[in-house]
């Protein structure tokens, strides 16, 4: 009985960390009085503790209280008894790298699969797919495989930005650059703008927010999935 | 004697591939009657053939004919044997898995230190540097290593843009990226803006082209080397 939550974003323009889901959260942890926290990702290159921190402080409302799991002598017994589990945005490299050394890709998978409450923001949703072949990030650090959770069996591409028709700037545009990874790979890849995610319940897998999600698939233009899709069998 | 123009791109906005360095080219490859392509960058999934194409369609006003690298039967032979060689833009991740699957780093590093003409643009630039951790492309095949040619003992980072004020986009920047990079890594990364071009000329290393260049160093902020800077020792 999966329950999981995997956004593009953990902030939106304008607003504070995670502000914009505080609504479906608040109902997605209720049960969860304790939240590990997994901060490996490190955005801008913040420490464990600081990125800690800021979570706590964005969970407080919601009467959650928040453990890095660098504070744990056992990453993977903490997974193990987690009520709920984060992983946060920065570096998908830097994430998956530090997840494989750990070797916490099964841990996680299992803590999924048993119902434990899982969000994932950015980096922290792209490790959910079955490879991180998909992220935009730079590769600064070079993990021991790219394979990552598959915790759904496609791939997100998170900060989808739609090609700037009057742009001069000659690199590749994302959709170039997902057309040339179905030269390579079969795996649909879906695309999540900001403000939107996957909602996974059991064995419904739905996209939700306000947003449409453009849909790559191998051989075939991209197609516009709109929110409450369902993206099962895409 | 080592003899290379490492490029940003192959194509500025509004011209035709390679239009804006044949001035610089026609010297450089003057000796050069027959020019080796390594088109397995592959942009946008372009075949091998398609893709050599487009290169010699470019270089016929010089009077260059163009053979692409995989129509030898040993790509190990044609590079010792090359007068001049030309790596292509396109992913650099596909780029390097092929030169490192067919064991070709060291035979093309061999070549360019016997002072073989090498022309490089965007992933062939990447790859010129000693890793490609500092590329922009998505990682959509795993390659053995992201150690490159290391031709250069700096990291380059083609097709930079600056960051836009005005962006509503939660995407991390490029500055952000260089930063996070050299959270890991120690090594200075010279940004390459569209049409500069790093001249190496034996001990000779020099940035050229019409703009300014932001070189990023750990634990300082970056600084913009002039057109004609010195690249030695930054």
């Amino acid at each position: 009985m999966r329950n999981c939550i995997l956004a593009s974003t953990s902030t939106v323009h304008g607003q504070t960390f995670l502000q914009y889901l505080m609504p479906q959260l608040s109902e997605f942890f209720k049960s969860t009085k304790e939240l590990l926290f997994i901060p490996f990702a490190r955005p801008s290159g913040i420490s464990y503790q600081d990125y800690t921190s800021i979570v706590a402080k964005a969970m407080a409302p919601l009467d959650i209280n928040v453990k890095g799991i660098h504070n744990f002598t056992s990453p993977s017994e903490a997974i193990d008894q987690a009520e709920g589990i984060f992983i946060g945005g920065g570096n998908t490299f830097v994430l998956l790298k530090t997840l494989h050394e750990l070797e916490l890709l099964d841990v996680i998978r299992k803590a999924v699969h048993k119902g434990v409450p899982f969000l994932g923001t950015s980096a922290g949703s792209n490790v959910c797919g079955p490879t991180i072949c998909t992220t935009n990030d730079m590769p600064i650090v070079y993990p021991p495989s790219f394979e990552a959770l598959c915790l759904i069996p496609f791939q997100i591409n998170p900060h989808y930005i739609d090609a700037d028709a009057s742009s001069t700037h000659m690199g590749e545009t994302r959709e170039t650059r997902l057309n040339e990874y179905h030269h390579y790979n079969a795996t649909p890849v879906l695309c999540l703008r900001e403000g939107s995610y996957i909602e996974i319940k059991g064995s419904n897998v739905i996209l939700r927010g306000t947003l449409s999600a453009p849909l790559f698939r191998q051989g075939n233009p991209a197609i516009e999935l709109e929110s409450g899709s369902d993206l099962n069998n895409i």
